[in-house]
């Protein structure tokens, strides 16, 4: 099985057109997933536009896949055909690199992702190494996890490194990424404080269980907030006030940053040395952080809020992902 | 007692001059402490040119004290007098702030430095609270102790909070801090590599245990090391090649900045997001970090390389270090 149908982008900045396209060989260690639902994430658009300069055209883009495994190839381990799992960010790593021999499969210097140079989601069928395609639990809503791949793991895996059920944890910026991330530290235990300019979310921010809502841009309300957070993590992708947020820390606190701010963070020595602070930075996780992280959602029933759209409306999709519309997380459902 | 004779900064950036002083009376938590030696350290020079606008005067500098107990308040506990203790860069914490209360008494919003509105040890006497004052060992070196008190519990701490002996450590700067650092990271059993601008440092950081010595200067050394290690402490105060030296980190690596540096560092959210790392800081440490710094220098002979003075030398002995020539920590001698 080699031709399948997808939605491909043929150059930068183009409408995604369907098309027959022909996935080649299925290798000794992939799988092949028939695709059922598949997540719009941010970084889909950037590979679209080619905002990081590293897209390959023709480009299948989609990389929060939960479909079916319909074909295992001869040395691929630990699947079955008809077995239910996740695809997210990356497809391939190399296993036998350091980062990859010590479960740090996700940091490894040569990991493809999904929609680079490799073909996404947004099609019949996906593939990937066999430990990148994460078996699901079964307790957990199919048609809502795909945004759980890549969104999900990029917020859950700093709580997972650093916090505790006791942490006082602001997410900072409340959209695809954050509403996961005050939904997930509400479910960990911690004292959730859901930081965002727009006063329309606050009460949406309530119910994904923040405890407090605070506009980042007031800048008094910041002020009272000196000193507060054992954890940050920032998900927004614009420049902040950086001094007045990494003033809210705690002595020993942590900003962790996931969204790919392209201005250079000013920090000042100073106030880092004076608090014993850290400023951080993860991609995704790993497979066993995935697959830990997935369990966790389907234990306290943890998903994203979602907008759905049959695949082909793809176009449609992409435009309101780009006009800061979707709340909070678009999925795509194939219909092809 | 309370007539002292201390070497009094009038007013900033003024030679020292000796004068009777008065205490005033002893605290019931205080302890006095008759002074032997103290360090010179490049932050008593900050407060005597006033470069944080901190400073108060008459100011009495020295903040790396090693002496012997001669009175202990009524309330003092755990001290008895003729111990000998070290007094270091703070003279006292509240004691029952969540920073003190958990063990971070270093990190207490009220903690008051030894010599910022306080008389420190260039004087016959010294006093703090009692859980400022740290036992000392009975085999260490007391002619030499005097720069672990605050150089080296600030470079060891992150070593401490960070490494393991398995650790690759770069020490960045081999000065009053660094060739301690140096000496306590091969100590831990760290693969040490000692960053230097200066070449005329590269032997002794060798004989200070560094495995590599490296010019942060030379740009080629500086790319072979990309992604190499997993802890690096900064103990420079002035801007590097950011990017350069953050590239050298490994995957989860540390960049641990302990000098002041004004500038603010750039950070780039990209680089610390798929490199899942960090950058960071600290000030000294508390008391227990700085009797398991002791004990730990104690048992692996590791001392500061220093140059002494008499105390009455010590407008020479600030003129010496402000032209950058001690190598690599002064330490005066009381001989009042």
């Amino acid at each position: 099985m080699t031709k399948v149908e997808a939605w491909v982008a043929p150059s930068a900045k183009q409408k995604l057109v369907r098309q027959s396209i022909d996935l080649g060989e299925l290798g000794a260690e992939e799988v092949e997933v028939a695709v059922e639902h598949c997540g719009l994430c941010h970084s889909d658009l950037s590979v679209l536009k080619d905002d990081w300069g590293a897209s390959q055209y023709p480009a299948v883009l989609g990389h929060e896949v939960i479909g079916r495994v319909v074909e295992v190839g001869t040395s691929a381990k630990g699947l079955k055909v008809g077995q239910a799992v996740g695809v997210g960010w990356t497809a391939r790593s190399c296993l036998h690199c350091r980062q990859c021999m010590s479960g740090n499969q996700h940091l490894c210097a040569e990991a493809m992702p999904t929609i680079i140079g490799h073909r996404g989601g947004f099609a019949t069928r996906v593939r990937s190494h066999w430990s990148w395609a994460i078996p699901l639990p079964e307790n957990i809503n199919y048609a809502e996890a795909g945004p759980l791949l890549c969104g999900g793991i990029t917020v859950f895996n700093p709580l997972a490194m650093y916090a505790k059920p006791t942490s006082r944890v602001g997410i900072v910026g409340i959209g695809g990424l954050g509403h996961m991330g005050v939904k997930f530290a509400a479910a960990y235990g911690c004292d959730v404080t859901a930081f965002t300019s727009s006063e329309s979310k606050f009460d949406e921010a309530r119910s994904f269980g923040a405890n407090q809502v605070v506009s980042s841009r007031d800048s008094a309300a910041m002020k009272k907030l000196t000193g507060t957070f054992d954890l940050l993590i920032v998900t927004v992708n614009v420049p902040l006030d950086w001094q007045a947020m990494i003033g809210t820390l705690a002595p020993n606190g942590r900003m962790h940053v996931v969204g790919a701010v392209p201005q250079p963070i000013p920090v000042s020595a100073i106030q880092l040395i004076w608090g014993q602070q850290s400023i951080s930075g993860s991609p995704t996780g790993s497979p066993v952080a995935i697959g830990t992280m997935l369990e966790f959602a389907a234990r306290h029933q943890v998903s994203p809020q979602t907008e759905h759209y049959p695949m082909s409306q793809i176009n449609e999709a992409f435009d309101r992902l780009e006009a800061g519309k979707a709340r909070y997380r678009i999925v795509l459902d194939a219909d092809f």
